[in-house]
């Protein structure tokens, strides 16, 4: 991942909370890293005042407009369902690319493989990075994960966008808080982009759904005694369940975090698909891991940001009552709960 | 798929009852279509002493032996795990393509990617079918099998390569002898080549492995009032079990068959992976489609060709005791049992 990048993050349309997956999770994990953000329907307001947090961080109107902040590179700050480039945007990345930053993008679209981008990018020698490009020379997966020392603990969840990646990365701050030697393995462009490697496991080939996940899960292993693999989807997703459950079988967790939002009772964008009760869903996961590696679910992640506190608190009460396990909001509260599931987990099994 | 073709088969060194899927399957099904077989082990041999079918469809050593049979093509008769091309068969290749025979490959390397072959088949004017290559503009599934007509079924197993192809085909023909109006969605590269369309749903990039299988599903929908789709690996497979499950929520078949084999109780290649029974297991595949579409077993195909006569018989009256529900190996005996249990179904859900 060449030079340190400073970030004019593009949501042009889209910065919101719940729109602009990738720019979040940039701004939340990496803020040192976003000089500012595009979106002209919010030019002049904050990224804290727009989603929440990131502070002062500055939106403007235009490429012309961001460049004044300094930026070394355009990040495309969405992650729209099938990945695909917003021809609307065309304009905009000419300009970006033409006034010298580095593309950075999280698309199917692969930004280099646009003609026009691609001639433009190498007559202006700016570099275009596909994070979903995939590695090359995969293998199909064999169980290999079977063999490693290491913990692993993967997120899982009732749908997508509903907090797996935000949760393990607030679960491995708190790790490492405690001294534990913990590893992120990133699967989605966003977590990747945080973490500065990884592997997008939805878009590989799909016959290596699983092979990518164990690859990303030995490469994460040998750096840490506690790997976090951010899972992806949904096993009730009907667009991307099969990249849900090949995760799953490929990267084998020791056990899972099943992360959840209470106030959706409809997978998102599919309301005829009911998200199964919790304690449902977790013994249904336990089942899809039970023949090839016995895993159990041992805390769950809520996201509560569109409740009240007092709300929030019931619906942690409630889950920690329907399923037996510790529960919080990772984000909004002290992760602690899910922490110490974690280590004494960990602790159990390395005994 | 252009002129009509008359494939010599690749399988150099690998044609055998288990080793040769592609050329198996297309020798079965379209052995009208067969010229001969390339294997120089085998060579002076008949398909039929080989594997057991495919008469007297000679094997030859060379591709200039194979000329004299007066193919127009070379069809690559393996589906090997991870579908890179053997590289030992370069040679042959060259030969084949300089012969002026086109290539009909089910190879997850495409070979018309392949700078050597691309440039020689553009010299001498040969074609290239890479048949896994996906379709363009596929999209994320949404469900929209659920407005079909058409009966969906689906067939699952216990393992790859245990039938679910040449089951399907089976009941296909069992269907249109009986006058019912039936299509068959191919699923890979075999099912493909015979059928003469489908999608390689093991090739897509892995978020649209369900959009892949639901627009698959669809188009069969649109010329058929009952449309067998193929299945892909199995749901315990530990490489493509994220295709097997996508695959599920995009077709969103109203019913399934389970094929199995009796004699195989550990996952091929896997002998960690135990097979699960198959009432329990025949059980799971129903709570996966059930919060997407309620779907249910209505008969088991069970590949017998490695037992006696009464050992086959009485391993189906053993799966048909387990299960409740028929059973009986398609292939080998008359596949009516399932042929009935379908159109059974079909009636009662039309009515």
């Amino acid at each position: 991942m060449a030079r340190d990048p400073r970030y004019l993050v593009l949501a042009e349309g889209q910065f919101g909370p719940m729109t602009s997956k990738t720019a979040n999770g940039c701004i939340r994990y990496s803020p040192e890293r976003v000089v500012g953000v595009l979106d002209s329907r919010r030019a002049g307001q904050t990224a804290g005042q727009v989603i929440g947090f990131g502070g002062d961080i500055p939106i403007v109107a235009t490429v012309e407009d961001g460049l004044k902040l300094g930026p070394n590179a355009l990040l495309i700050g969405i992650a729209p369902t099938g990945g695909k480039f917003p021809e609307a945007w065309r304009g905009i990345m000419r300009s970006a690319i033409a006034s010298g930053l580095d593309i950075w993008s999280g698309l199917h679209t692969f930004i280099g493989d646009d003609p026009e981008f691609a001639s433009l990018a190498r007559e202006r020698g700016v570099v275009i990075h596909d994070l979903r490009k995939p590695p090359e020379n995969l293998q199909v997966a064999a169980g290999r994960v079977r063999d490693v020392a290491s913990t692993v603990i993967l997120t899982v969840g009732t749908d997508c966008n509903i907090g797996k990646m935000t949760s393990s990365l607030q679960l491995r701050d708190g790790l490492r808080k405690r001294k534990r030697s913990v590893a992120f393995a990133g699967t989605g462009q966003t977590g990747i982009l945080i973490e500065g490697w990884g592997i997008s496991v939805d878009a590989v080939i799909a016959d290596f759904i699983a092979g990518a996940s164990e690859r990303l899960t030995l490469d994460a292993a040998k750096e840490a005694e506690i790997v976090l693999v951010e899972g992806q989807g949904s096993l009730v997703h009907p667009s991307y369940s099969g990249v849900t459950y090949g995760l799953m079988q490929g990267s084998l967790p020791h056990a899972m975090i099943m992360c959840g939002q209470p106030s959706r009772t409809t997978v998102n964008n599919h309301p005829w698909v009911k998200i199964p009760p919790l304690r449902d869903f977790i013994a249904f996961h336990e089942r899809v891991l039970e023949p090839l590696r016995p895993s159990k679910t041992i805390a769950v992640a809520l996201n509560t940001y569109d409740l009240s506190e007092p709300a929030a608190r019931e619906a942690i009460a409630r889950a920690e009552d329907e399923t037996g396990l510790p529960a919080t909001d990772p984000v909004r509260f002290d992760p602690a709960p899910i922490v110490d599931a974690i280590e004494r987990f960990h602790t159990s099994r390395t005994r």
